[in-house]
Parts: structure tokens; C-alpha cells; sequence
């Protein structure tokens, strides 16, 4: 099988860490089976300064005609606001309806110093603030602007149930490989403000209740979480949870809060799903403090690499790639600055290929 | 000056914690030459059951009419929505226009182990989703519900203005007593998503930039976080924080992210400010777990007396309070459940009251 892979570097370390990602597909064993084609694509702030668009028209054609997934770098914000300008990345998850946001977030055996933390936020992908519906007017008192929050019954169910079949997945891995992780049963935990957003956030857990009521799912068990009490449980005891699902807005945020807990955004990945089509995205942003200087951490484009490719159904291929990010860091011998250590982006990456 | 509180308990450990707030005040010594004296207000979902309101009017107007303030303790949420039900504290702080939301999050000296925390989270009380207009229409592919998220320049000049002044006044204590904090100048940090919510957050954004570069806030340093990323810093290095102002909800988020880093949310106190009137109110909630047990903290909420006690410019009373609630802290002996110790509601009290 040959899976043809659009390259978005974006802004910033970006650039430094996508090519990681491609190497690391290029070097996986020939056992395998499989074969990859890339195709390079633009997006982004630097984009949007010379075309006048952050993500151009050929970029979201060729990803739907042509490829099977694809990885995304990150991408500059601007510091103060520029007209015209919107996240590139935000409007290719609903352009290519990217409907789920992936985050796992563990701690590997050797750099847990507490319990392990072995979790994934399945963050909804397409709606709630992010349908960046804003309008400002000008009142007695000054302007007042108001935006949009908006939550559907069907992209809350479809939301729920792939987050009822990850852990179901991730149930089977652990059966499969027995004391690994500290979860003896799926669970899915519904995140939301109901108490305050009855109708809105009442309609996610409701049907996130419902999706998750299926037949299918009756191995899962399913709780659920007012968002600040989530964000306090996180921090708090954060093994306890299995796969946390979440509105748009708070599924961003317990990623952030997530990623802190394992020690450094460098290390997170992510993967944009949608029916067919995944992209590898990094969870950290371009990091213009490091941007130029060869030292951003590549895990986290890695581990996005591997995500995308258990989405685009290579799950062995996955496997390889985690197996060889787990020694890099259990190891401890060659980590980024971010992470305590001195190693340059290329000397992580040599490191990891040479685990494969 | 004599002062008069409501105290309105509502729900589960609400009903333990208050009566503690009551005893502090009138436990505080003759020298400081204030009385309180006391009116009973019933709010909250039992208040609820019996009458068909949360809050009832009575509760309001006697707390227009006749309180300079007000101990608020807990309300239970339902667990299933109940029609006609809604949260009468969020009712509370628009109809007293408690336009701030103030909740320090501090370690004392003892119970640090590692670098000292004292922040403060001064969050927007009376907009955002918290104006709760919402709607839901049928749709050809079921549900979709719509929340309005509403930002005023008012609003948000109010609220960064408060957190200017906050900060102005946190560094005169510190300057008072040196030594007993990390922090060298004060600084507000801008929390907000104006990269995805460009009008509604980028208004928040740019008001609070405006509002806290009036020259009376020449010293205070102003920085800027994404939310996200305000999470993510907050749990990496929240020693470096002392004053962060939010919109609504982020803030909501934030406190308890925040109140997670010192240990226990039975710490953590807040303050609903107006002008000229201040609700006292711990940040736990009403904890139907351990509801009758009488080992609920107090803590959080004889802090919360004393921060009410600032906003009502009595300093001198709040520093008593908060002394000897460090003090107890520091000395460990008599720590509730919450904290891993043993001790009862009232043995806490009694400890903290013996140092006042
Ligand atoms: C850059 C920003 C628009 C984006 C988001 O809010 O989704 C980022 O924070 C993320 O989590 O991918
Ligand atoms: C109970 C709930 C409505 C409330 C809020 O969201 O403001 C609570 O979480 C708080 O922080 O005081």
C-alpha cells in the first residue's frame, strides 16, 4: 500500500519538525509494506503575507484529491490583530470535516515519577466557539460583541462514539500487552458546563449519554465532569482517566492543561480525524522563541506521524513508531533543551530512527 | 461600624461552612471596633423543591436593603436537568451586579514544598455564556443548540481596571512585609482566545490593554496568554503569576486549575465584588460526598470572610483572619480530611479561632 502524505509545515519550528515526520515515514522497515509519496503544501502566517491567504485553495484541492492524510506544523498568530487574517488550521478542520481532535497525553515507564498518566482527550473538532460567528455593536455604553456557541446533536454523537471506539481500542492494546497501564476497564469521562449551559452543553451530554448507551459500548464505562471540576481532577489525579471527551473549546484547553502533566507541550501529539483522512498536527504552536535555532523537540511530530498512521488503519506501523519515541525518552540519553537536555532536533530524530 | 451580613448557607457543606464564617466575625477581637450583625437568606435547589425559585426575591431585596455584605456557601447542581431550575449564585452576581469575581490562590509558608504560589484570579462575573441566552432548533440532522457569548468594552474596562488596582495593592502589602513573596513588581496577566474569537476576546484583549495603561498603572507590569497556553504555564511555573483577569468562563476554568496547585479546592476563597458590597463565598461546591459529616474545611470559607472583609475596607480584620488561618495551615495539627488530616469542621474552626 502507497499512502500519499501532504506536508504542512506552516510557520515557525514548523518547518523544523515536518521534516521529521517525513523522515520517520521514509524509515520504517520495508516489512511493513508500505510505501509513502508526499506532497508539499502551504498554510499559515507567512503564507497568508505573501498570497493574502493563510490557507490557499490548491493546499485543502490537493489534500482532497490527492491525499490519504497528512501532517501539520503549526502556525504563527499574529500580536496584534490583522484584518483578513484567520488560523488556517482551524478552517481546514472544517473544511475537510476533521471531526475529532486526538490528544493522547502518558507518561512513558521511565519518566513517570509519580503514577502513570495514560489518557486522550477526544476534543469535537468542528463547532462551539469555533464556528467564529462574532458580530460587534456600538451601544450606549461602548461596543459589545457577541459570538456564537454552537452545539449539534450530530456532531456531538459522532463525537461520542468515536470516543466510545477509541476506548475500546485502547482496551484491547492493554489486553493485548497486560500491565501496562493502570486502566482495568474503558472509560469515557463527558466534559461540559451543563449546570450553566443547559441547553447547549445540556445537548452534549445528553447525547454523548446517549452515543455512549449503544449496545457496543456496554463494556464502557461512562462518567461525566463539570469542565472546571475536570480541570481541577486533571491536575489532581490525572491516572485516573482513560479517554475524556469534550466540547471544541474545552477539549483545547484540557489538552493544554493535559500536556503539562506529563511534563512539556513538546511531547504531545495530536491527530484531526475525520471519515478517511487524518492529519498529524503537533500540539505545541510555532514557538517564535526557538524558531531558526535547530532545537525544537520532534516527539511530538513523531507521535503525530504514528497517530495519523493508526487513523489511516496502520496500527503496526503505529506501534513501531511509539515503541522507538518510548526508548528515546526511557533512555533519556538524547532529549531537546524543553525537556531538560541538550540534544538538537536532528540528534533526537537520528536517535529514534536508529530504534526503529 | 457595624456591619451587617447575610448569610445564606444553601446547599450540602454550605450548611457547615457558613455558621464558621459567622463565628469568626464575631469572634473578632473588641480592638478592631467592628459589630456584624447577622439576617438569614435562604437560596440554593432545596430552596428550590420548597418554593419553585432558587433565589427567592426576598433573599435579593433584603441584601439591597439592608446587608453591606454576605457569606454565600454552596448550591447543589442536579444531576438529571430539572425544568425551571437555574443556578441562583450566577442570578446573584448579575442582580447585585458583582461585576468581579476575586479568588487568591496562595501556599503558605509551610505547606509549600515546592516555589511559592500567590496569584490572584480576578474574573469577569456578570457576561460571556454566563448571560445565558440559548436556544435550540430542529434541525434536518436533529438538535442545534446556540449560546450567545457576549463581551462588553463596560464590562471588560471594569474587571481590568479591579485587577489593576488589585495588583497595586497586593504590591503596597508586599512592600509592607518583605520577604513573604517572590513577586518584585506587580504584573496582570490577559487571559483570552482572540487568535480563534477575534471580536469577542480580541475586545476583551484590547479594552483590558487600554484600561491598564492609565498612568495610575504605570508600575504594573501587562502581559498577555492564550488560555490554552495560560493553563499549560499555570501548571508549569505558577510561582511566576500574581494577578490574572479572564472573561467569565475562562476564569471559572482557571480557579480551579489554579485552586488544584495548592492542594485542595477546601482552601480556596472568592469574593463577588461590586461597588460597595462584596459576597464572601469558598470555591468548593456544596459536596454532597461528605455532606453531614461535619468534616468539611472551613478554611476556604473563613478566607473567604476575610476577603470580604477587604473588599468592605477592613484590611486590618482580614489580616487577623488570614494570620491565623496560616498559622493553623503552617502548624498542621488540626487539618481536615481534605488537607490528610483528621480533624472536624469545628475542630478546624476552633484551632484558627484560638489565634485570631
Ligand atoms: C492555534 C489555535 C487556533 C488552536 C486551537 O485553538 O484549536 C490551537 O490552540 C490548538 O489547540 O490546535
Ligand atoms: C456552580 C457554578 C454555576 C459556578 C460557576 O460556574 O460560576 C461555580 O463553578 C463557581 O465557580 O462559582
Amino acid at each position: 500500500r502507497t499512502l500519499r502524505i501532504g506536508l504542512i509545515p506552516g510557520d515557525g519550528i514548523g518547518r523544523e519538525v515536518i521534516p521529521a515526520g517525513r523522515r520517520i515515514l521514509e524509515a520504517l522497515p520495508a516489512s511493513l509494506n508500505l510505501k509513502f509519496s508526499f506532497v508539499d503544501l502551504d498554510a499559515g502566517f507567512e503564507t497568508f503575507q505573501k498570497t493574502g491567504s493563510a490557507l490557499p485553495d490548491k493546499t485543502v484541492d490537493t489534500l482532497k484529491k490527492e491525499c490519504d492524510g497528512a501532517l501539520f506544523g503549526a502556525v504563527s498568530s499574529p500580536s496584534t490583530k490583522v484584518a483578513g487574517y484567520s488560523s488556517p488550521i482551524v478552517a481546514l478542520r472544517k473544511k475537510l470535516d476533521l471531526y475529532a481532535n486526538v490528544r493522547p497525553v502518558k507518561t512513558t515507564a521511565g519518566s513517570s515519577n509519580g503514577k502513570p498518566i495514560d489518557l486522550v482527550i477526544v476534543r469535537e473538532n468542528t463547532e462551539d466557539l469555533y464556528v467564529k460567528e462574532e458580530r460587534t455593536v456600538e451601544g450606549p455604553n461602548g461596543k459589545v460583541a457577541e459570538a456564537i456557541k454552537r452545539i449539534s446533536e450530530r456532531a456531538s454523537h459522532r463525537i461520542s462514539t468515536i470516543a466510545g471506539e477509541i476506548a475500546l481500542r485502547r482496551q484491547g492494546i492493554r489486553e493485548a500487552a497486560p500491565g501496562t497501564s493502570s486502566h482495568s476497564q474503558p472509560m469515557v469521562t463527558i466534559t461540559h458546563k451543563s449546570n450553566v449551559l443547559s441547553q447547549t452543553d445540556g445537548l452534549f451530554r445528553e447525547t454523548a449519554r446517549q452515543a455512549l448507551a449503544a449496545p457496543r459500548f456496554s463494556s464502557v464505562q461512562v462518567e461525566e465532569q463539570i469542565v472546571d471540576s475536570m480541570v481541577y481532577k486533571l491536575f489532581r489525579q490525572p491516572e485516573y482517566y482513560d479517554v475524556i471527551v469534550a466540547p471544541n473549546l474545552y477539549g483545547d484547553i484540557l489538552s493544554d492543561g493535559a500536556a503539562a502533566l506529563v511534563g512539556s507541550l513538546g511531547l504531545v501529539p495530536s491527530a484531526n480525524v475525520g471519515d478517511g483522512f487524518a492529519i498529524g498536527e503537533p500540539c505545541h504552536g510555532s514557538a517564535p522563541d526557538i524558531e531558526g535555532q535547530g532545537i525544537a523537540n520532534p516527539i511530538a511530530t513523531l507521535r503525530s506521524v504514528a497517530l495519523m498512521l493508526e487513523f489511516l488503519n496502520e496500527p503496526d506501523a503505529a506501534a513501531k513508531i511509539y515503541t522507538a519515541v518510548d526508548a528515546n525518552l526511557d533512555e533519556a540519553k538524547f532529549l531537546s533543551p524543553d525537556m531538560g537536555g541538550k540534544a538538537t532536533t536532528q540528534q533526537v530524530l537520528d536517535d529514534v530512527l536508529k530504534r526503529l
